[in-house]
This record gives C-alpha cells, sequence and structure tokens, in this order.
C-alpha cells in the first residue's frame, strides 16, 4: 500500500472517463488541495483529503506494509500521456538546422539528403537490438518528464518486415520499461524511394501485405496516415485507414499539417479516434470533427521548431472539438521528449489556459489512444500512474517554463522516479 | 589533475578575450574533434587532441593524483555565463498567467496586485536568510543547466536598505555556491509606492543615497536602470548611470523593450558595458552601439513569456554589435533558468545560428559582465569552468530542444554535476 499525504494541490481530472472533455469542461481539474492518495495493488483506493487519506489507511491497511510519500508543496497530476510519437527510430538529423534557419523547406532538405527518407535508411539499417537502445534513452527522457504512456508510430521502414521490427520494438519496451506504449502502424508516413512516382502501388502494399501481417501479429491497435498533398491523397488515404478497420485496426490520420486538404473532414466521416495536426484545417472540417467527437491532438512543438505558426486551438475548442496534445516526438520536425514544455507552447504561443493544456495531457490524451477506462485520471479503480511537480499549484507549471519541475512518478502504483532521479525497480 | 579525454567535439570559443566577437567571428567556435583537456589546480593547463591531451599528462602529472573523466560522445563547451538575471526575489507569479493569455497588459496587472511592486513586497518582508533560501534553489537550476557564472542585479527592494540586503544575498551566494555570481545595483528598477509620482525625487535617492551606500560597501560592480516610456527617462537614466561611473560602477541599461526610446543610444553615448532587451532599438541606436562596442544582451524568453515578437538579433550581428544572451530569470516577465532553452529560442525566433548563441552564452557573455580576461572559453590559462552535453556534437544543443542535455558541470576545476546529478563537494 502507498499513502501519499500532504499534496498542495491534486488536479484529479476525474469524471471524464467515458467521453473527452470538450470547451469549458478542459477547464474543470477536480482540484483537491490538502490532498491525499491511497494505493493498492497499482491501483488508486482512496482519493481525498490528506485527513480522510489518513483514516482510510488506518481502517484498511491491516498487515500490508505501508509506504509513506509526502507530497508537502507539490501538485499531483495524473500521468502525463503523449498520444503521437515516433519514438522508434535510428540516427538523428541536427544536420538540417542550419539549413532550415537558412530558410530551406522539406523537398530541399530531401534534396540534401536529409528528411524522413534519411531516418528510414538508418532505421532499415539498425538491427532490433539498436533500435531498442536508442529508443530507450527517448522513453528514459519522457519518464523523467512526468510522461507514463505514449503511444508510438511505425514509418521508418516503409516496408514489411522493417515496419514489423519497428512495432515489435515497441512491444518489447512496453513490456521492458516502466513507459507504457500504445502502438500505431504507419506504413503510409512517407512513399518509399522504391516506389517513387507511383504511390498507389505503395498504397496496395500496404492496405493488401502491411495492414494484414500487423493485424495478424497483433503489433498495433490504431493505423495512421499522412494525408497531406504531395504525400498521400485524400482518397489513398481512405483507402488505407478502412483497410486497416477492416482488421481491427482503429483510424488516426495525419491532416491538413501544411495545406488544407480535407484532411479533417475524412477523419470526421470515418470516425478517427483522432486527427493530428491541423494547422489548416478547414472551419467545416472543425465543425465536423466535433459532430462525430473526433479528438484534435495538437502539436505545437512541431510548429515552433519548424517556425511556422501553431494550430487554432481556441477555434476547436469553442467549436467543441476535444483537444489533446503531444510532443510530436520524432528525428525530423519535433526532436523532444518535454510533454511539460509542449504545455508551456500550447500557452503561450495558442493561448490554451493551464487548466486546459492539463486536460490536453491527461485524460483527452488517454481517450485519443483508447485508454481512458484505465488512465488519464486520478480516480479510484485506475491504474496508479501519478506525477507529483515541484510546484505549489497547477497554474505553476505554466510559469516556471522550459526546467523539469518532475519530482516523483509513479507508474502501475510503482515508484519509478523520487527527488527527480530514477528508483531502479 | 583532472584529465578529460576523448570528446566528441570541443567548443573552445579562443582567441577573444580582450574584445566580444562581433559578426562573422560568432560563428567561429575554435572547434576541435575528439578532443582532450588538462585542469590543474583549478586552472586550464592544456587543451587539445586526445593523444596529446594523454602525453601531457604523461610528461606533467608528476606525483599529482590524476582523476580521468571520460568525455566519449560529449560536447564539451565552456561554462555558460547568464549576463542579466533578477535573481534575488521572494515569491511567485504564476496568478497572472491567466490574467496575461486574456489580454491583460503591464499595467492591468499592477492594478490587479501583481507586478513588479508585488514582488517588492514580498521581498522587503522577507529576511536575509529567507531571500538565501530561495535563491540557492534557482541557482541549483542554473547549475544543472550548466550556467556556471551569472550577472545577479538588485532591483526588487527599492529602497536602501532591501537593495543591500539583495546584493548583500548575492554576496554571501557567490561565496557558498558554486555558480559565480556578479552584482549589479538596479536601485532604478521602478518608481517604488512611496515615490508615486514623483520619480525625480526618487532618482536623487539612488544617486545621492544608495550609489554610495553600495559602493562603499563594495557591493556592486556594475549599475543599471530601466529606461522605458513610463519608468525612468532618458535624462533620468543617464543622471543615474553617470552617477555609477563616479562611484566606480560600470554602466548597464534597460533600454528599448517596449518603446523606442532613445535607450540604445543612451547606452553608446555613456560607453555602456551592454544594452540590454532592445526589442524596438532603432537603426540608428545600433549603428552607435557597434562603433561603441556596446554589447547586446538579447533577452528572447521574455519576449516568448510576454507572446511579444523578439530583437532582430540579425540586424545587430549585420551591424557589427557584438550580442550576448540571456535568461532575464525573474518573477515577472521570465521564470526560468535554462539558458539552453534560451539558445534554442535564440535559433527558432531570431534564426541565430547554432555557432552563435553559443558564442553568445559564453566569451560575448563573459565581456558582459567583464569577466573575459578568467571564463567563457577553454583556453590554457582561464579558469577550468566547463560543461559536457550529452550531444555529439554543438549542433545538436540546438536540436535535442526543450530538455536539458547537460552531463557533467566543471566549476573553478571541481567536478560539480557528473552524470546529470549534483556532486557534493
Ligand atoms: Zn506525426
Ligand atoms: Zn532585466
Amino acid at each position: 500500500m502507498i499513502h501519499i499525504h500532504g499534496a498542495a494541490q491534486i488536479a484529479t481530472l476525474g469524471g471524464a472517463s467515458t467521453k473527452p472533455k470538450t470547451g469549458k469542461e478542459m477547464e474543470e481539474l477536480g482540484l483537491i488541495e490538502d490532498g491525499g492518495i491511497v494505493i493498492d495493488d497499482g491501483i488508486f483506493v482512496f482519493v481525498g483529503s490528506s485527513g480522510e487519506a489518513n483514516r482510510y489507511v488506518k481502517e484498511h491497511s491491516g498487515d500490508k506494509s505501508v509506504t509513506v510519500l509526502s507530497a508537502a508543496g507539490k501538485t499531483v497530476t495524473p500521468g502525463l500521456i503523449d498520444p503521437h510519437t515516433h519514438i522508434v527510430f535510428a540516427g538523428s538529423r541536427e544536420f538540417e538546422l542550419n539549413l532550415r534557419l537558412q530558410g530551406a523547406k522539406y523537398l530541399d532538405i530531401l534534396q540534401a539528403g536529409g528528411g524522413i527518407l534519411y531516418t528510414t535508411e538508418r532505421t532499415r539499417e539498425a538491427t532490433e537490438e539498436q533500435l531498442m537502445a536508442e529508443t530507450v534513452r527517448r522513453l528514459d527522457r519522457f519518464l523523467s518528464h512526468g510522461v507514463t504512456t505514449i503511444e508510438a508510430k511505425s514509418g521508418y521502414g516503409l516496408r514489411l518486415n522493417d515496419e514489423l521490427k519497428q512495432l515489435r520494438v515497441a512491444r518489447r519496451l512496453d513490456a521492458a520499461h516502466p513507459v507504457e506504449l500504445v502502438s500505431t502502424f504507419m506504413g503510409a508516413h512517407a512513399v518509399p524511394a522504391e516506389y517513387k512516382g507511383d504511390a498507389d502501388a505503395f498504397v496496395r502494399t500496404v492496405t493488401e501485405e502491411m495492414i494484414p501481417a500487423v493485424a495478424r501479429e497483433g503489433l498495433a491497435e490504431f493505423c495512421d496516415v499522412f494525408c497531406e498533398e504531395g504525400v498521400f491523397t485524400v482518397e489513398q488515404s481512405r483507402d488505407i485507414l478502412e483497410a486497416g478497420k477492416r482488421w481491427g485496426l482503429k483510424p488516426k490520420i495525419h491532416a491538413d499539417e501544411l495545406v488544407s486538404c480535407g484532411g479533417a473532414e475524412l477523419a470526421a466521416q470515418l470516425g478517427a479516434v483522432s486527427a493530428d495536426h491541423l494547422l489548416h484545417a478547414s472551419k467545416d472540417g472543425i465543425r465536423q470533427m466535433a459532430e462525430q467527437g473526433v479528438i484534435a491532438v495538437l502539436l505545437p512543438g512541431t510548429a515552433f521548431f519548424l517556425m511556422a505558426p501553431p494550430a487554432d486551438a481556441r477555434a476547436m475548442i469553442t467549436a467543441g472539438v476535444p483537444v489533446a496534445l503531444s510532443t510530436d516526438r520524432n528525428p525530423g520536425s519535433s526532436p523532444t521528449e518535454s510533454l511539460p514544455f509542449i504545455m508551456n507552447l500550447a500557452c503561450l504561443t495558442m493561448r490554451m489556459t493551464p487548466a486546459e493544456v492539463l486536460t490536453a495531457c491527461t485524460i483527452n490524451a488517454a481517450h485519443a489512444i483508447g485508454r481512458a477506462a484505465s488512465i488519464g485520471s486520478i480516480e479510484v479503480g485506475k491504474q496508479a500512474d501519478l506525477v507529483m511537480f515541484d510546484a505549489p499549484n497547477y497554474l505553476y507549471l505554466q510559469y516556471h517554463y522550459a526546467v523539469n519541475l518532475t519530482d516523483t512518478v509513479l507508474k502501475k502504483g510503482d515508484v519509478v522516479i523520487r527527488d527527480g532521479k530514477r528508483v531502479p525497480i
């Protein structure tokens, strides 16, 4: 049994496990001052005031050993959830930065030997063990920033065996690392060099070979596609996501990142779980997403790193679209694991409020990866994932910016970070 | 003796100890691949290739004990220097953030009980010991991000005894903490409530009482003033900085942050060491700064946190102004200690290059606080302040953004951080 007591503030994010929060609900954090939490067998069994938690422990601990953790002066939130990463890859692309600062665009970078096809080459060359080793370091950094669950996409293999390799790495790391991984197949991340000029043929490979193989091996829960002018059209994207659905993979979509091309509308038509990026989503696409309850996963770090204006979060929240946030961790357009910094960016570049960004990185993010029944809030019966931040209240997380305030992290009831340091399990 | 070997890359920043780097010189980092460094008695005694460093140690170590530190896979830079902070204060102001997100301006915040006068009240109430305790936590965070020297301004006392209290705290912490502090008197940070409507009377108090008292007690090396429309005029600022000069305090100036009001020009006329902020500096002011060698200390974190466009760094570099960067650490407009993140911002929001930002946070920052003879570069004879980053090259520092890559920190030859963890001395 674990007894957390004396928290300056607990943001429980309770009451939204069946439907993501929208509009004004995103401001409601379920705050408790001077709070206490009791965990048993990896599950929250009590959440309330410090005094009530003391009584609960006295009455229910019996002869169980009780680990007591002070949360004095700390703010406690659910474990943070990142619903959109491309974390399994090899290599890094710092050499592109000077080109980009001089104004180089996506195609210029590709021609200079960079871009996604560079990462594809490195990832194809890497063994499963090499990919594991590189990815563990990124998971360690996520964990050190309070992130206890991430979604992980394939999409740097772009051929069957290497897509499967990426997904197997994610599955092995889900078992081996405290951070929980939820897998998405994204073979349609780019058209590989072998299929240059024949995207349709590649789409057939994705739908006829890759999706069935991924589904048979049970390697993914979601299917994603980069629907964008010059990458995959709305029609190709629809084919891929419908094939995924037939094989039990729930649809997600990279939509309207660079131009408005109907991605948000497609997400609504397909009943996608989420549509992500949305920098150029149309007004009508946003309205349709709200009607269908499609979650907008916004990635302000990518806009920041690409020096572009971010998505219009306020318009989406006002329209009733549930909003989640993510790092988009990837080697080209967003090389960071700091989801707390993404929250800072969401406030300062998209004017989301401190309450909205916390909702977006907890319960709404849980919905975006189909896990809201078990994580995303501090509620009795849920898996005990939580973070204590070195902050007197939740507002402070968006105030003391760009530093890591993570003090303590619990994953499935295990203390994995304490005093900012990794605890060996 | 300390022997650092096998560094993937050392950025020495050598050759600019007498004059800050300007223009294209800011791109020259003095890179060494597979580098080695030898430190004796807190001073760099050898800097070169790993092989040569091995030979140096063999020939010169005699019967001294040699501590060997591997820098394999790491990038080594001079200890980072922050030339503009307001670190000594009490309290925090996270409650202002929601107001600012709704569009509140400086005066609205003041009327809501926030702003600088809130911090002044908290700082006046605090004892010297309380101020020490709060400030130590901020210094710890600076150190954990590779910052080994900072400038620290007074300016939250706004009356003699409390200004002296702030400066005494800085002096005590300079002796007690690994981070080195260089003090600036900034009594003219705002007009305190007692002098409301009579700024001239307050200026007389600053020049006739405060500056002499600070100088007699040897509590500061620099004098600074907030020269801004609605705060202190150019004439008042000139009076204050000239009084400072008569008492041996070198001039610095908060110039042209909110409007263009002649601050850059005043800095040039007075031969100020630096002019800081400069978001609205005039073209002519920049030209005059270049002619007089006044350093521009740019604060992109403040612009970011206030959701304003940053200064025009490129125009200044092109005009030949030496540029330095700083966090502006303060409780209102820039609550962060991450100077590495300020470098990220300088690249992504001001399009400075990865090489320029490193120059700006090392040798040019050393010049901005009058310390370039002893710190700011890794050169034989200089004080052994350095950082090893978990990065294969200096470009990577601006690529893997918003996370703390600091692996090892040496201050005056002492290992104070290793493997990202504080080493007790
Ligand atoms: Zn993505
Ligand atoms: Zn300042």
